[in-house]
């Protein structure tokens, strides 16, 4: 299923579904600009408009199979490839944990197209604007109503960015708390989530840099200043993205080395009890020795106070390596 | 041993095998798009088709020797080396993990030369497709027979790939089950192997860009599109090895971090052993001891209820370390 | 709010405050060099100055919103985005702990405006220098104004990387006195704090060498080499982040092996302790068996120098154990 | 010391041996390709070419210092600096541990020459070659012979490179043998090797794409096709290079990981003893102690079976504590 | 004080002292080529000069100031400001090691101005080999003394590398010795002395290419070949310090792994000392119990050879563990 979306001569808009390659033909040699949104349409709709609007098999394929962002001029159109983005809940695999949609726009002279597997709330935002709206929404041709949907993803890619980011705090107040292993494999987590969304992004980037900078097919002189400010908010998204990798390094750092004092800290306390309890217990083995039957034979054991003043002694011994220890700051 | 393969002027496939350089130049010399496809060939039909199509010594020796992916024009032909790649099963070195066979096309204006030491399925495939095949196949030159092969070694590279990934997942787990020597040769390994795929896959990718981009020669117009698909497939195929490279890094520093934490883990526990019954030995050690003939000596031992108290005490003294520990998160 | 400084053509300097779009008609058809200064201003002052002096929508979203330091070219003037910086005191968020206020200068062939959210003390001080001034600052255009905040933010970001090597410095000293744990948190923060420095001062070094070095709209050729003279003070403020992020780096390793020293001395002193101490109870432990009844029985015992003898043997272990490890450098 | 060899027009090869100016400028003037050979010549032999062939003083000095290879082009002719390469057998300082000998190759319209400091094998097996050869060798120009010397020296990185790797492999099997002080410091020689190995073959490359690429004085549009050759296979010298030091890392990782495995099972095992030994001896020192005087004070010591049970008890314990540390992997 | 190097048109060259305005207005006005050293001047010094040869205030202002090696054109002259170095003797701030002092190169057609607020060893021996001086230095212009001070500056570098090369052998014999404290903080101050080298000799390289490769203002073509020569060794420095760095991380993970390797060692020799002296301790333990009043009660203790067969069961253990631990590697 698609609609067309009509903005007349007049500037009235008119929304009609399209059952039929005639639909179709009617929509797209009528006066204003059209756009086919073939959103969440299944792949006899991308048939029927390639048919229509004279696609490259190419182009079809491109926005069928999805991947990475890109811009590509054709003689009669530009596709503009970008991609819808969640956090996957149902984190099933490792190594893709950022789940994108593909959208493709074909930007013709008065129309656009927009296909992808399944309906975006990016595309339905900007309809509903298109249908409701005043300004320039209804003065632009259809290269303005492409840039729309690439800055309402941009906002899109923020607000994923700021959950990566509120993730990231959480981690660092974690890694003071003191090691946990479920902690690092967070860190990790998030590490590849930037990773994933870093590769998102950049694309991204350079493919609306294309637009803001080039000389590309369909898109306007006035229009290419707005694709300049997308351009200069997904730059900033990299850099973010960067950044935020740095810092995920640097709290695994002070989490690994939260370990490594936690070791010194628990050998210190051995070494303190062993230090302290190992020779008094050698002076008990010796006065438990069974030496006997002459005068130079531990004389001490019978001696009045031979009991009260070992204990004392040992007493002793055990206060000043405490008051050692204490001074050197293991205690 | 090579066949020919030629398409006639009336689109028709018919398959020769060439024995002689008479039977070379007939099919050279024939209406039509001409394959001479010399792979899985011996020298001598190397020499034979250098001779007939005119192909510099070098051109020869470069696709005899195989290496990196490249391009290379010249006045009547361009040499496309592309590598077809396995993982050895006989892994009998350790810093040449991937096997790979080079293949060389040289595309004529009208002729395609697949020439290799091996035989290979895409060029097999690619061959089927041509004497079966409909459509876009019969009617474009041999720039699009070359892009053909590409496109299924491309497909082969997303295979290979798609174990490396099955072997990171493999590894995730691992690694969350606890440190074992072998993890971490296996984290190397993939390592490893990820290094050489990309070895493989960058130059292929720069090979086909000059395809995509460039006005090469022989390369038509209209074949340069599919090529930049290929160019795409491979720049997605470098971006993931680089991603994959890195979560192997996250999964060796959680490997890492698991041995400190039991090293951690261990001490703790040493440490309370140690703690609780070296004390209680000291004291039995104390009353151990055979001090005797003062009233001061050691009354302790004569008291009633002196054993029980002491046994008592030592048991008081073990449940607050235990609590203590408890209370730490050291048990 | 809002004020209008303009120099009269007969160099005589001006301040209005500007109250109304009359005023500012007035002040922008005047002759001389006209700087409408709307830092700290509303978004009625923006609005204002945007219909007054023709400013593109995107303009003024640009330095409403702040962000990374640009340059943008239109017909009738060039916005140059840059950012004052402060370090956040109440430092609310790890992820960005460098404040900083973008200000927009719109620099037209005989205007300048300005525009922040706040009074920023570089264009005061800039307005007062043009005020009170003489020479230069009297006889060229707003492009050199422009340079003048410019070149005053610059020294502001020299001020604040002088903190940030301060603290460096602080860290080294630290670092030499041992492991605590506030140190690597402290380390981490600067190379934090170094990474937004840079994330600042990067796009701004980009920006100046575009007025530096590109024919840029309303940039004059003699103040280009000002702009250059800025531009190479930037890239000394780049160069430096960078040496301190890795001086950091550099401090973080020695932290680090502090701590691995200061266990391995643990354990040695732990093993030190152990291997005399052990020993000597042992033998203590045998002399305490109750061996009896027979001439083989631990006829030592009754020995008639049987205790001295065995007390010197241990002094004798003891002293020979402690020599062993003074000699290894245990001790 | 040094030789001309004389291609004559006719194809004839002569060498003479070059003993002054006279015989020098004799040779120069002779019809056909002129290669004065001054490799392991001393400097008054530079001079005599210097002033013979009118090369520049910085020329001289360039292959009488030698340095990193380079391309330099002058009025008359290019001059080309490569390395010839040995490991040090002698190796006395550890910062230079490749030995490489500079060739400079000056090559005119109609003539080459080549000099060094020492005899090198490289240009030896190239006059060889021409003296004894055929083909190719003897039809084309000075450009062609200086290809020849490149191929050679490039053979021979291949072999520099080819026992880099076998010692590469000898160091993974080693780390899998387990750790010792030795092995580090020699994945830390072949560390250093592959980046001084890297530092000569770079600039290497980057000289050759010069003469392959480039429009180079003297350098026949025919014979780039061969420097073209020669580039390709340093570009896969240095990949290779870049690869083995990520191996070498890989290794070293393993080695590290090694030795924290280690100190990780000889915690255990001190751990399983201490747990074990330690709750028997303190039993044992309680049953020592000597209460008595009372019904309460140790009865057990009477009992009949006293010993017996407690040391079946003892046995017990340390029997369960074997099967739990067994189930836990400690043992 | 500054003083004017004439080289009259008949080759003479005279020095003057230049007290006053109209000293240096007679001397730039002389036939020849004229050299203001103004090195070790005072900042009156660089007014005159400035006046007299109408140098612009931002250059004046950049070789007080000192700072990154630069080239910048100007109408009538090139700046050339390059940096003497020495290694800081009083090492008073981690942060800046390396003290370089700028000297301000002025190129003029037929004159050149030499400023630095030091005496610098570099101008004065350029200074002394031209008044002396034969050849070259007496033919050419000013740019090709600007080309002598550089070169003699690189030297200089040369001896500042060839000093960090000594202190890091130095480093790597200490790291062969064993682990302390000192060696770390060398290696890292050796690493941040290479850092601070790098940033001074990374711009000099670019600005030296600028004059090398450029078209300057007042760089004669065939002074060009000498600041090519310059550029080239201070791509070699530049490698150098790269290739130091590397080496430095490499001491620094050989240091670590010495520490790792030490505690690894300690851990064995305690856990050998354990596990042979406590299970002893324990048994004389149990012979040390009092238990008796029953046939079953430790008759042992009366056993004739009691004691002798338990003192050699003891050896017995004692031996056994200790083959035990020299065939694991343990001692
Ligand atoms: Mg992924
Ligand atoms: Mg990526
Ligand atoms: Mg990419
Ligand atoms: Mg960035
Ligand atoms: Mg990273
Ligand atoms: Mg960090
Ligand atoms: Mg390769
Ligand atoms: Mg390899
Ligand atoms: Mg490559
Ligand atoms: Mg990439
Ligand atoms: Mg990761
Ligand atoms: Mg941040
Ligand atoms: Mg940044
Ligand atoms: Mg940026
Ligand atoms: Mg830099
Ligand atoms: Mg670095
Ligand atoms: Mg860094
Ligand atoms: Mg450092
Ligand atoms: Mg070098
Ligand atoms: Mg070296
Ligand atoms: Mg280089
Ligand atoms: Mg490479
Ligand atoms: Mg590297
Ligand atoms: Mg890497
Ligand atoms: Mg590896
Ligand atoms: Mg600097
Ligand atoms: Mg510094
Ligand atoms: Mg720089
Ligand atoms: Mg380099
Ligand atoms: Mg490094
Ligand atoms: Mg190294």
């Amino acid at each position: 299923m698609m609609d067309a979306v009509v903005r007349g001569p007049d500037g009235a808009v008119q929304t009609t579904a399209i059952e039929s390659a005639a639909d179709l033909a009617m929509v797209r040699d009528s006066d204003g600009v059209t756009w086919i949104d073939a959103t969440g349409g299944d792949e006899s709709a991308l048939a029927l408009v390639s048919e229509a609007f004279d696609l490259h098999d190419l182009s079809a394929d491109d926005v069928r199979a999805g991947g990475r962002a890109k811009v590509e001029e054709f003689d009669e159109y530009t596709l503009l490839r970008v991609n819808s983005v969640k956090r996957r809940t149902d984190s099933w695999t490792v190594t893709d944990p950022i789940r994108d949609v593909s959208v493709g726009l074909f930007v013709g002279s008065d129309w656009l197209v927009s296909y992808s597997m399944e309906p975006l709330a990016a595309i339905d935002d900007v309809r509903d604007a298109l249908v409701r709206g005043r300004g320039r929404i209804r003065e632009r041709g259809p290269d303005f109503l492409a840039y729309l949907v690439v800055t309402t993803l941009v906002e899109e890619y923020f607000r994923v960015l700021d959950d990566l980011e509120a993730r990231l705090e959480g981690i660092e107040d974690a890694v003071i708390d003191g090691p946990s292993s479920v902690t690092l494999e967070e860190i990790n987590d998030v590490r590849r989530d930037l990773l994933a969304f870093r590769r998102l992004v950049w694309p991204t980037r350079e493919a609306i840099a294309t637009l803001a900078l080039g000389d590309v097919t369909n898109i306007d002189e006035l229009t290419r200043r707005y694709y300049r400010d997308a351009y200069e908010e997904l730059v900033e998204l990299v850099e973010l993205t960067e950044t935020y990798r740095d810092l995920a390094s640097g709290s695994r750092d002070i989490y690994l080395n939260t370990v490594a004092m936690s070791t010194n800290e628990v050998m210190k306390k051995l070494t303190v009890v062993a230090t302290i309890v190992l020779p008094l217990t050698f002076v008990a083995g010796v006065y438990g020795m069974n030496f006997e039957g002459s005068p130079y034979n531990m004389p001490e054991l019978a001696w009045t106070f031979g009991y009260p003043a070992t204990m004392l002694g040992m007493l002793a011994v055990a206060v000043i390596l405490l008051v050692y220890f204490r001074r050197e700051g293991w205690l």
